[in-house]
């Protein structure tokens, strides 16, 4: 679902050091043949088969594929079963845009068939351009250009003295998650919002149009989800339990994640004449995108019709459980997870990842039949539903909350997958332990390790400090995770130790979400050869050949509290400088800075006098780190003083295991952040109003920067008190390794 | 010809404190009266009778206009007179412009006609758009796009393996002057060179274009001069000395300032088919302009042929200089000019200019009506040729050497104006006169002083540390000139203190340099009411008054010590930086970071191993800016001290102020700067790589950024020498002063 873009990933420059966990390689490197088993062969088959026809939710190939791939586990060898749950999804049974002043048009909402991509013209099979959840609507107003839609963009609003109040906001795609973009166009009063995509962001300001090239046409439109997410993922009608047959539901008009306001996605096309008939201020240059028009803002004289109606029925959505019983410890559970399905025929996304995980699938398989037996529990998940709302696999966390808390280890995803960089994103006790794959894998375009090639680029990008982190901290920076892919539910609602693993950052491309995310273009413009889905599997493979088969379990905590660390510092700097930048502005507008600055045939409205932030007490959370880092350096020198009386001692690192997987459970409260219950997680969350984006520390840092400074301070409370739990647990796991050491 | 985009000046809270020049308010307050006088009636009068007809060097308008100024001066009770040079002024006889591969397109070349502008269709006058001092040339080449076509535009060529080796390069214009791009284009081994104007930069993304707008059309040219002007400006035949009838001439293979290939200036619309015709590497996010096409970098398949041949004749130009003569210090003369020749009708560049510096003229011979009699020689210039070469500035100040060395007190200089924020550059000696100037000058707009307008810009917009010094510092800090208009020979060559002055800020235009500038134009879009070509008048009107009239001379040093010390820091910095920059390089190059980080698909070529550039012994510039700290200080102290004493004392004023008029000079070495001895200001002159803005310290500053560290030291010595020079007047005009106040 999520467009990889960004790189998520620092790396460093030490190698290897020995540790207590090198142990996880098991003694006949299983993992070492593993890496030689994937073939670009399979990938570019399995890829031909998934994508061959729409597979979105509903459809009649979404249901092939799961069944498909549900042979393909059990030919390899694996315990399969398809799981089924019934959720809420719309499909457009009408959408109409016309401008109606100052001059008429009509929006084509469609993207040609092209003659020399074969699968672009399967008309009755794709969905048309839409965005799911958005309500049905029938609106006439006139129109206002947003820019990204994002609050900061309103502010600028207010500057200029326009409103979207009682009119329609055109919003560019990107910079925020879609979703945010009518959430907030609604919270400031519009009655409707579309969509677009600027060449500026995808078309041909970055190279050269599909087919030609891998950019967007001018035809082209991104679908997808504008659902209210950051509140809860899932079926909406069914918040915190699994959408199964006899599951109570809410009414339609009760579902509080459905938009506020009609949306629809548009394209350039369709978008440069609505653009273009707007008048009022000029836009600024951060404003202004690629098309041959002068921005401006309006409101109006464009006045535009927006017509939406969908079906809004229930759909059933068919994850593909796949399960490998571990020989010694079968009750812990290492869990990864692909999401099957697509908005139309989606060979990047979800394909290319999916196929990963098969061809994964596929080696495990043929392990065993090499005779390798892993310890651990390996669960494989095709899920679906991925695309309207994380569907499958919220659904499945939901049902099976008791299972993973009794059993869950680690849970790894995968996505849409490119050529170049590694990118790795997720929870920072498992960042030693994700570097030390990296390290063991080679780049097919560099021959050097993914590790070292991703420690090149933060030197060559990054700025000077990420520069020195690079060369001289121990491990690779790992990203923390918001939201955009299955791990959400794992992480944020069921407190399962994560991982988001991905290459990128080499093409670009502007398919997403389009009719043209297909074969055709994959293997025109993308990893044409397969060499990144084969080097994605091996890495993949070995980290869930590692968790499957270590004697320790391999969460770590240092790399976490130094992180924790980190966070903390950016929430005292966050305080700070709102209440440097508020004490500035307020003493500009009390001496006239505004007035004397505005020019008369552009008038801007001055902002208005703020109280400045007051201080917090962050002693609670500073306090709590500081305990953190030195409980995880003392469970370190526990873990390595212990090593050799754990060797064979199933009942010892049985007690420890269960101790460490209660390591990230810890950070979690199941009262939820403030505000959206459903997320548990205290160290991680998608924004609130970015989408994607993740906030760490959310209930501190979300309530800083909207200005809720009391509540900030609660839940330095509620966050330094997990932390503490964590320290707790972790010294009681290092007294416990103290004392066998001394046995 | 400079276009008026970037605010030159920071401003500072503080009041004007009682100080010893502000003695150079006259008694009876006769710029408090001139202040009264000037008429934007006036003022669109003189526009329209100036901008009536084109008026470049050599046409019968522009002849007839030095004759009606003329006139005027006359008129206004002033001695007046036409002084004529002989010069070099090529015009076109062909210009083509056609892409011959792949595909056919002839460039059109011309601006049509518009109906709603009356003057716009003037064709028989009009010089057609060309860059002047283009050498002729015949070629035919693969294009490559050079984005600004600055050096550094070329480094990033060489890592994309790109050359324009005997290719034609095209840049757009802006960032850097015209000239350079040619220049540096040659310096890379071009053949030709193309300079168009950007919609992005001056067109539709800024905002609607002409006759519905400001911006330019899709068929606008921006013309100018691309002559090598940072070697010298003025008659390329005659450098360094006056173009009189019997001057020594070059021939024209040996003038130097021509440009070394074929350049030709075209609009958007010519320039769109030749840049979509590119291939190659897809142009960065900072090379992509405002074309709804892909922007790539070349070479070819884009292949151009380019033919330009112009008339290589010399032209007369017609300064018309005005005196008011002094009655107290007839001897000691204050310079104003406006140049009164434009590229085509030039309503905005320049007759918004010159039409102010008329109007000044009339109310000043009104005061002398009145009464009164200004102590000092007033000299008013309307300079001809400032457009092709600053030819009618240079040519006088070259001829008239010796008698501004014995006469000058002070350059001031106007060019085109607008409307908004008080723009001041200059000398830093004259920095805390015109704060008190601008301290007592009304804004229309908003009815504070220009002054306080200006430091709430700065507060408005400033970075932290210089929002700091707009709130505390005493004075406004004012720009440093580099060049693009006429005080450039006064300051760089003949070492006369200089400023230049102007409004300008809250409209963005795009008919710079093209038929468009003119009276329909500038009365629709820009300073429509000429309330900021009155409030230029009063400014300018003020500061000749006071300095005409002054007892002691209003120079002052503190804050050209202060400024002088921030330059040195700049250059510390500059040497770090560079150290730093290349030490990191180096060390990536090293650790095989770029080989690890290039994509196979789009490969670039790593940059080479540079060596870390020495330490420079910066000593003898460290101390001499202290020094003249402390010198500055100690003549502020024995000035106030010696006033009572210096009050009607009239040799003893007259010996202080040759002193003080001395001050300027000693920053002046007549061997020059280093490769340029045109150039004889130490602090302040054009960039050699940049063209019109500032380098300061140049001799040490560009020997830093070109890599020449042994010369930069060399340099360091001699501006330590010249400040040292300064410092001992100083103390002398101290010495004496502490002398009268014993005695």
């Amino acid at each position: 679902m999520r467009q990889v873009r960004v790189l998520a990933l620092s790396v460093a420059l030490a190698g290897l050091t020995a540790s207590p966990w090198a142990q996880s390689r098991p003694a006949k490197s299983w993992d070492e043949t593993f890496r030689t088993l994937p073939q670009p062969a399979n990938l570019k088959s399995y890829m031909q088969r998934l994508s061959a026809r729409p597979h979105h939710v509903g459809s009649a190939y979404d249901k092939e594929n799961a069944e498909w791939i549900l042979a393909k586990f059990k030919e390899w060898g694996w315990e399969a079963e398809i799981e089924r749950f019934d959720v809420l999804f719309p499909t457009p049974k009408e959408r109409r845009l016309e401008l109606v002043q100052p001059a008429k048009f009509t929006a084509k909402l469609e993207e040609p068939t092209l003659v020399v991509d074969p699968t672009s013209g399967q008309k009755t099979e794709q969905l048309p351009s839409y965005n799911a959840y958005s309500i049905d609507g029938d609106v006439t107003a006139p129109l206002v250009y947003v820019n990204y839609g994002r609050p900061e963009d309103y502010e600028q609003l207010d500057r200029l003295g326009v409103s979207v109040r009682g009119a329609i906001a055109i919003a560019r795609y990107g910079e925020s998650w879609r979703g945010i973009k009518p959430k907030v166009a609604a919270e400031h009063g519009a009655v409707g919002c579309l969509i677009y995509s600027d060449p500026k962001d995808d078309g041909y300001a970055m190279g050269d149009v599909f087919p030609k090239g891998p950019m967007r046409p001018s035809d082209g439109v991104q679908r997808g989800s504008v659902m209210d997410m950051p509140v809860y993922p899932g079926d909406p009608l069914t918040p915190g339990v699994g959408a199964t047959p006899d599951a109570k539901r809410l009414s339609l008009s009760e579902a509080p994640t459905l938009t506020k306001i009609p949306v629809l996605p548009i394209s350039y096309a369709d978008a440069q004449p609505l653009l273009a008939a707007l008048t009022g201020p000029t836009a600024a240059e951060n404003w202004r995108g690629g098309l041959p028009i002068t921005y401006r803002i309006g409101p109006g004289p464009a006045t535009v019709h927006l017509k939406v109606a969908f079906n809004w029925d229930l759909k059933p959505i068919y994850n593909v459980i796949a399960r490998l019983p571990g020989s010694t410890f079968p009750d812990e559970w290492i869990i990864r997870g692909n999401h099957h399905d697509a908005w139309v025929n989606g060979a990047a996304d979800p394909v290319s990842g999916i196929s990963v995980a098969l061809e994964e699938a596929r080696a495990l398989g043929e392990l065993r039949k090499q005779g390798w037996a892993p310890k651990r529990t390996i669960v494989y998940a095709a899920w679906d539903g991925e695309e309207p709302a994380l569907l499958g696999s919220t659904e499945w966390v939901e049902a099976h909350t008791d299972d993973l808390t009794q059993h869950a280890v680690a849970y790894i995803n995968t996505d849409g997958n490119g050529r170049g960089f590694f990118n790795v994103a997720g929870s920072h006790s498992l960042e030693r332990f994700i570097n030390g794959v990296a390290r063991d894998i080679s780049d097919p375009e560099t021959h050097i390790s993914i590790w070292k090639r991703r420690q090149a680029r933060t030197i060559a990008r990054g700025p000077a400090d990420e520069r020195k982190d690079a060369r001289e901290r121990a491990d690779l920076r790992i990203g923390a995770l918001g939201s955009g892919s299955d791990y959400s539910p794992f992480l944020q609602h069921a407190g399962v130790a994560s991982l988001n693993l991905s290459f990128g950052g080499e093409d670009e491309d502007g398919i997403y979400h389009s009719v043209y995310d297909d074969f055709y273009f994959y293997t025109h413009f993308l990893d044409t050869d397969f060499a990144y889905a084969r080097v994605l599997a091996q890495t993949v493979g070995t980290a869930v050949i590692r968790l499957a088969d270590a004697d320790v379990l391999p969460f770590e905590f240092t790399d976490l509290a130094e992180t924790v660390q980190k966070y903390v510092k950016e929430l005292h700097d966050l305080l700070n400088k709102k209440q440097e930048d508020i004490r500035e502005r307020n003493r500009q507008i009390q001496d006239d800075v505004f007035t004397a600055t505005t020019d008369p045939r552009r008038p801007q409205v001055p902002p208005k006098v703020e109280p400045v932030p007051q201080a917090i007490n962050f002693a609670p959370l500073d306090n709590a780190a500081t305990a953190l880092v030195d409980s995880a350096r003392h469970y370190e020198k526990a873990l390595a003083a212990a090593t050799p009386r754990l060797a064979g001692n199933t009942g010892a690192l049985r007690a420890l295991n269960r101790q460490l997987r209660q390591a990230e459970p810890q950070l979690v409260d199941t009262a939820g952040l403030p505000n959206r219950e459903w997320y548990r997680h205290l160290l991680y969350a998608p924004g609130f109003y970015t989408g994607y984006s993740v906030k760490t520390v959310p209930g501190v840092r979300e309530n800083i920067e909207q200005g809720h400074y009391t509540d900030a301070e609660t839940e330095v409370v509620r966050v330094s008190r997990a932390l503490m739990r964590l320290v707790g647990l972790v010294d009681s796991a290092s007294a416990d390794l103290e004392k066998l050491a001394r046995e």
